[in-house]
């Protein structure tokens, strides 16, 4: 398998969740934006996972389910029954929907106005700041004492919470300002396929 | 079962898949915006469904899979194997998290910048157009002939795709532009059950 990938994107939940799992694959940076990259997913985001037969896999939440299924000796998918197979997709669209979406603006202003100036710019990345957290806020609050978003279980969906919470870092409330959230993030800068991901992934 | 949902929202998807299903439920329109509804739902969105045991469930794609999966006589959720629940998945994030919050800025502009005027507020709803056309045109390949978004099967995700492509009608490209698009949603505007979600939904 091959994961196509950007720095400091969301598409590194996919390349921890790889490691967590023991699988066996290559990563490649993606050049975001180009016609090239466009043929590997013509949405021209990351990530992307070329399967063993070629073909190419879109969209995080399905790519990890996928991946967990693939794996299940490691048991790092929702447990087994329709109401666990819901809460794993709830939390999924809860991350992909609501809180990665409530970024775009903060990252790309220039998407969301067709003014230019600075200043226009700047009134988009401040819209974006109390919506982000309510979003941050409600998923302290599901986190709870717990270290895991899943249950009480280790899943590829902390690497995707991991990822995607590290961004608060970017608004003027830093993720250690949500207690649980603080609580789980530290715990996993300390995972070593984590880390080993965080120093190769530049 | 309840399904709280919104006039010509997302919502109207579940309530479609629960007709297709043969569901025992009812409807409560929600008071958007209300700290009442916030009980309810946290994040103040609709759909939530209110399952027997009395608890609340929201995430528009993780509801649907849900209920496919709980009238598995109906048949409308993916096929048995590991790459059939990848691409359904696939598709449900396709809509959920790219084409939805693709829209955000058309029904709600004022949420993306700290401006008030008319005219900021006009520049931020087109400057979404650009990114709807483009995922629209996307699913309008991957449709191509068929009738159905997942494969050439009837599932939940047709009353999903039905509902949000119908919203490019408050863009200047109309969906009777995409031609796949328009084949799919002309069926479906004669499809029973579609026609009394509509016309009850006011
Ligand atoms: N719905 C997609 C969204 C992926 C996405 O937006 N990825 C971002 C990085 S976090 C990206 O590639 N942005 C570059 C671009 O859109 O040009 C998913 O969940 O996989
Ligand atoms: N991620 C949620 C999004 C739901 C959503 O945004 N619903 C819209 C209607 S289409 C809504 O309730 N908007 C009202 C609001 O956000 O205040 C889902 O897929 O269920």
């Amino acid at each position: 398998m091959k994961l196509y990938y950007a720095p400091d994107t969301c598409s590194l939940a996919v390349w921890i969740s790889l490691e967590w799992l023991g699988a066996n694959y290559e990563v490649e940076k993606a050049n975001l934006g180009s016609e090239e990259y466009k043929k590997i997913n013509p949405l021209g985001s990351v990530p992307a996972l070329e399967t063993d037969g070629g073909k190419i896999k879109t969209e995080l939440g399905a790519i990890i389910t996928f991946l967990a299924e693939k794996y299940p000796e490691m048991n790092l998918g929702p447990d087994d029954s329709i109401e666990d197979r819901f809460l794993f997709n709830q939390l999924i669209l809860l991350i992909s929907s609501d809180l990665h979406p409530s970024f775009g603006p903060i990252f790309a202003p220039k998407r969301y106005t067709l003014d230019t100036d600075e200043e226009s710019l700047d009134k988009i990345r401040k819209a974006a700041y109390p919506r982000i957290d309510s979003i941050l806020s409600y998923i302290d609050t599901l986190l709870g004492d717990r270290d895991h978003i899943y249950k009480d279980k280790k899943t590829v969906l902390d690497a995707y919470l991991f990822i995607l919470s590290g961004w608060a870092e970017f608004t003027p409330k830093s993720w250690t300002e949500y207690p649980n959230i603080k609580r789980f993030r530290e715990k996993l800068l300390k995972d070593e396929k984590v880390k080993y991901v965080l120093e190769n992934q530049k």
